[in-house]
């Protein structure tokens, strides 16, 4: 899934953005950036941060306004062009596609010298403010960091910042002690002449520390900061009253619980003693890189520490994720079957659709929540890849039609994340033809073997070739990492053309998920969590050689495959496939379920 | 080819590292850092600059050595291991690879506070030197630039900086006008905000102004700067010696001829202005960025605005880049069919062999020389990627072994690069399914469609799937751009999947040139010349596709093709281009190469 929510939507006020003119003009300010983000630079917010929805009404995941004294600009991309007209007042904040109109360039005719334009250093990098500061260069204004952020004073009923206790994430479920974590990471910091590395990523926190937290929906993260030592000790920044004696206990006596307060302490205790200080300045807010900058200490630019560690899962934590998916691809497999027989008579809807799926993962041991909310679309909503259903969009799934669900949880033991799109009755040659076309590309990652040193978006053509050949293709990546109960979005792995990630290491979750999107008519989507692991390498082989393995189970509907556009060998795979997910999930599932499972993960003849 | 040559051996001195310890030392620097680069960040270098080879003897494409004063190193990558060995004194300069032993993380443990590392600011870009400020920051010592490069003071018989007269290309062999060219040019910089831009690049320079020079060996490159403007008028730095009256004339009014001296005349003139300056500070002398900005002109970065027109040929010029490669494949066909007959006696050497293909190129119209020294290697000398024969190195041609020749020429209408692996005698098995994995490789890249947007890196790995289901793979990019009569290795496009190339355009020329390696054994490497044009879309396409055309005309050796290996598209593909060698050369060669040609591109059964 690529959909970061907004659980608890935030209300906009209409009057906040004069009252936020008023404040700035008070403050000598001609304008303030208010961007989609939080002080952990978290991909899913707390309430608390939604800032962005307050002032303008937007709820998508990415997304920035720049308030002037008379005018105002919301800058969204591609995926938010349609919503953005439907939620924001477009005479109050003009829409602008941020492709072409980059924030910067649209305050280059507007800022005079002398100008001041505020931003909050909590919610930006040092390079997301690069921009700003050449603009402001540029045109001999100023660009000038704000102590307290203008719109929480304006907003009477802001929600709590995170505030949630902290709960022990132990044995089987973290085979890995934050003990162990902390010692490797702290030896790759010594290795790199790093005496400490400043942590402010939620989910580098929860899994170094093995705690979870519920600071933001959907995902367990801790929203705290940080500090761990090349010799393994810590200091864990967050308020007390979350800290319960377990907790404590847990933790040791090699982290030290520090007040959220006293971080700029530490920071600049760091510059006094000359301290080299790795900070991942690209993931880190501008505030704290110039606080530890200032004080006086060595930065050594790097990546969180935790990002890679924690992305190759342990063998312990594969079977535990795998535990997992057993659990969910039953709970899926139920939906499946029922809406099966249901779909066709008309009476269900995307609404419905979701609520019978979600019951059903709720009741699977380990059960922690959604780890998203169920994307539930039918025919021309499925077309819409950020779609999330509500009272106004829902629609009955009719017979003829193609439904598209991509759902998961969190469970104590793993994070799942599956995309599968059925027929509802009969499909079309059209809808068979693009669906086998996308399950070409699934097959093609799927089954891709790479050397060693290989990066995931080297691979990411593999599940575009046969959607190139007919002339179409798809908007997002091919995948994304995904975290153990933690962050259905993790990096630093992916499978995407742009960007650069890591090497593929053993042991990596990912998504794949090739798709199509026939605007106004329906839209496929197939993904499987798939995870890293050595192959035995064939004969004459000069190369160490990685594959990939499933995690998901869950059959791929039958109905939509044109088995003639098929390779044998792509055929063999879906066949391997199916036996597999019959072979796992059989014995989960009875009666009804159990028959249409044989039938479904039946081989294609 | 993937090899920079330096053409004209600079004789190593070996007392000049001593000499140049005493100089730094009166100077009170404690290092120097000599890269292999020249004034214009040029990738072929003029002997002039050749300042790493004098001082150690190393005569690779890519180095760079730093000398302290009790110790010096010089850093190579995986290419030149074996070479550095070779060629530098390992007491004097240890030898340490790139890959693992950053230059600045090797300075880092040797700079003391106070001292002061010297650079010189000619041979660097900004971007360049960030990593030596950094170290140097790190450890309170001092980075800086010299006022002349110390080597040169040391170097009595240095050859002249480049002085070659400028040669105009006109038309037909310059289809755009260099007016034509400036106003493209200049219009894309006034939409950018820009005044002017300093152009630094040798191409570049040729390119714009429809000149040619002689300043490096195999690359008419002029080497000199300039300065265009958004109006279209432009400033040549150059000297006044190298441009006669035609050329004069050739350039009109529009273009003011200044001498090389006055550049920072003009560059300070530009801060006087204030102008809005597009400097590409990626690859642009950090003294010119230096200097520019402290003069106070703006700096916009960006790349050279000469760099994508340039890579976009028009289709005339694709139509001449043709006719050069009809001339070329002739060539080549007439050295094929001569060694399929000699090359089994045991008479043909790899110096033999390439100085007849030499000369049957040179007996072409238009021929204006090589565009790089043909990489002529038999058996274990195929399998070195970046081999040159020598007196020293040269072999005969064995029966049983394979011939690797990657060769290529500068004709006025176009520059060629291609490489043809043949078997002598009777290949093995394994050859046979090693060169037909690399072939696999070929045709996936040459008959890739793709829409608009997509990138060269993006299709890497389409080249190098045959070869990791056998556990193999090579270690270099698998294309790069071609110039038209200039560098063989022209950026900004390519196909590898290191780097962010730009999208790929109608009129690209890249290379195909996917390869396997067997150290000690043999090597294999089938290279085409491609362009990207536009293709008819299929039926229901929403995306508009485009797809490559080989440019290369030479027969691919059947009898080291494992048909059974072949789908049965690829068999097409083969068919098909075999097909359109024997249309395209069959006309230009006769009596026993016309037998050869016949036979060599048959169709495979």
């Amino acid at each position: 899934m690529s959909l970061d929510p907004l659980d608890v939507p935030i209300a906009r006020d209409p009057e906040l953005c004069t009252k936020l003119r008023a404040r700035l003009r008070a403050d000598d300010f001609v304008g303030f950036v208010v961007p989609h983000s939080d002080a952990n630079q978290s991909e899913y917010l707390p309430p608390s941060a939604e800032r962005l929805a307050r002032l303008t009404g937007f709820g998508g995941s990415a997304g920035l306004a720049i308030v002037m004294q008379d005018e105002a600009a919301i800058f969204v991309d591609g995926r938010y062009t349609l919503q953005v007209r439907d939620e924001v007042d477009a005479t109050v904040f003009a829409p602008q596609p941020i492709a072409t109109v980059k924030p910067e360039e649209w305050l280059r005719t507007r800022l005079k010298p002398g100008d001041r334009l505020a931003y909050d250093p909590w919610l930006h990098t040092p390079g997301q403010l690069e921009p700003y500061a050449q603009v402001c260069a540029d045109t001999q204004s100023h660009l000038v960091a704000v102590a307290e952020n203008p719109i929480d004073a304006l907003w009477p009923d802001r929600p709590a910042p995170p505030s949630s206790p902290l709960v022990v994430l132990d044995t089987p479920f973290a085979p890995l002690t934050s003990k162990a974590k902390r010692a490797l990471v702290g030896a790759d910091l010594q290795k790199a002449g790093v005496d400490a590395a400043v942590i402010s990523a939620g989910d580098s926190i929860a899994w170094l520390f093995n705690i979870r937290a519920n600071d933001v929906p959907f995902t367990p993260l801790v929203l705290a900061y940080a500090l761990i030592n090349a010799d393994g000790t810590a200091k864990l920044f967050i308020d007390d009253a979350r800290v319960d004696a377990a907790t404590r206990a847990h933790l040791g006596p090699d982290v030290e619980i520090v007040a959220s307060d006293r971080l700029s302490d530490v920071l600049d205790a760091l510059g006094r003693d000359k301290k080299a200080v790795r900070i991942a300045t690209r993931a880190t807010p501008a505030w704290i890189v110039e606080r530890v900058t200032k004080a006086g200490a060595r930065i050594l630019p790097g990546d969180d520490p935790c990002q890679l560690p924690k992305a190759k899962k342990t063998p312990a934590e594969i079977d535990g994720i795998k535990r997992a998916h057993k659990r969910d691809g039953a709970a899926l497999v139920r939906f499946l079957a029922w809406l099966s027989v249901e779909g066709p008579k008309g009476g269900v809807t995307e609404l419905s659709a979701a609520a019978k799926l979600d019951g059903q993962r709720a009741a699977n041991e380990h059960f922690r929540g959604l780890s998203f909310p169920t994307i539930s679309g039918s025919g021309p909503n499925g077309a819409i890849v950020h779609y999330r259903v509500s009272e106004q969009s829902d629609r009955a799934l009719r017979s003829g039609e193609l439904y598209l669900v991509d759902s998961g949880a969190q469970y104590l033991d793993g994070t799942t994340d599956v995309t599968r799109t059925v027929a509802i009755g009969k499909p079309t040659a059209e809808m068979r033809d693009r669906f086998t076309r996308v399950l070409k590309g699934h097959i093609a990652i799927s089954s891709q073997t790479f050397p060693r040193g290989t990066r995931g978006q080297e691979l990411d053509v593999l599940a575009r070739r046969a959607l190139w050949e007919a002339g179409i293709d798809y908007d997002h990546g091919t995948g994304h990492g995904v975290g153990t109960y933690l962050g259905v979005h993790e990096g630093p792995q992916g499978i995407s053309k742009r960007g650069q990630g890591p090497e593929l290491a053993a042991g990596m979750v990912l998504s794949n998920e090739p798709g199509y999107y026939k605007e106004g008519a329906f839209g496929i989507r197939i993904e499987n969590l798939i995870y890293v692991r050595d192959i035995p390498a064939p004969r004459g082989a000069e190369r160490e050689m990685l594959g990939f393995e499933p995690l998901t189970l869950a059959p791929i509907d039958r109905t939509l495959i044109d088995a003639d556009l098929l390779t044998p060998s792509e055929r063999a795979w879906i066949n391997a496939y199916h036996a597999r997910v019959f072979a796992e999930l059989s014995a989960l599932v009875d009666g009804e379920t159990h028959v249409w499972l044989a039938a479904a993960t039946a081989p294609l003849l």
